[in-house]
């Protein structure tokens, strides 16, 4: 892929093999994470696993992924909502996140409330992932991004910019960042790092 | 649903509901089957749960029933060879019925021995449901199925009477028949009554 396809975007698998393919491979890839999971997690026991496939497949279903893209699909060329658009994020994208480190502190032996803390702290890295993308496509040019600058506003796509502004966007993402690393205050500081970290590098990205 | 309905056929979510929606649900649906394994088995240890999703994750994914709808896809109005049409209703239809027969035998503590015969078993009865269903298609009338009859022969779609002609595929049923039941030989007969019962009632179905 050379600058001239980051520019333009790489196109998705619906262009390049067609929408019945591409639908059928995401059913593929979904069945293959729990596959995955079902064959290959070493030294978990299987209690633990049943939760994570519990914690995982309601990530992804009608309460979750899948509402998300639904709402984000409905709301298209339509005036949206500072709460329709929240709704958005937290289920296309901080429901996975929460799933991830979730499974992380259920195979890891935590309890209810590491549980809970790092459910919170991902609800908010999801979403404060989400006010930087679109705080970058107003920011950044194409070449700084490594894809097309501008694009939801020529799309008419609901962001937070334009929802509440530049500067209230920026100190929403900066109001997300310390929300989120305040639920790790309880663990242990050097196990957490990673997670300090996964936070501190979504708020300051710049593509 | 009034009779007129039944012949033209009930219109897909994709119709109704429009392509993306359908395509989600599909997406939502498929995870609802593993979040209902992992939440509501009652009775089932944990062990035997993890073997069950990756018995039925298997079954769905790019080696199971994905593959099969890929090359049905694939081959339409082609020439499709017997060897090709066994690969898609093996794959499409027989998989699903190998993972609830397999997953069956794992919650109840089967062995490797039983697990065996049964996926044998279901694969013949996979395979059977499609012959029968090929035949229907061009020895009843729309109104005896319950849905529209010779509508394979429309559509080009290659069928067992197609490749084989219709007294061949009705030998080729009564063989599936007879080969799903030996493989139930080994069981108790009162246990496995339900297993020749379906087998039966694939074969001898009128729509």
């Amino acid at each position: 892929m050379d600058n001239d396809d980051l520019r333009r975007g790489k196109p998705t698998n619906h262009k390049v093999f067609g929408e019945s393919t591409a639908v059928l491979a995401g059913d593929a890839l979904l069945s293959l994470a729990f596959e995955y999971i079902a064959c290959k997690a070493n030294n978990v026991s299987p209690d633990r696993l049943v939760r994570v496939f519990a914690e995982l497949s309601s990530a992804i279903g009608s309460k979750g992924l899948v509402a998300g893209q639904l709402v984000d699909i409905e709301s298209e060329g339509k005036v949206v909502s500072l709460k329709e658009l929240e709704f958005i994020h937290v289920h296309k994208t901080a429901k996975l996140l929460e799933a991830c480190v979730v499974c992380g502190v259920i195979i890891g032996g935590g309890n209810d409330n590491d549980n809970e803390k790092v459910r919170i702290y991902a609800r908010f890295i999801g979403l404060l992932f989400q006010v930087v993308d679109d705080i970058l496509d107003v920011t950044k040019s194409s070449m700084e991004l490594g894809k097309t600058a501008g694009k939801d506003l020529v799309s008419n796509k609901a962001t937070y910019p334009k929802v509440m502004g530049i500067d209230e966007a920026k100190n929403f993402a900066y109001h997300l960042m310390n929300q989120a690393v305040q639920q790790l205050a309880c663990f242990d500081t050097a196990k957490a790092a990673p997670l300090y970290h996964l936070a501190y590098s979504i708020a300051n990205r710049q593509n």
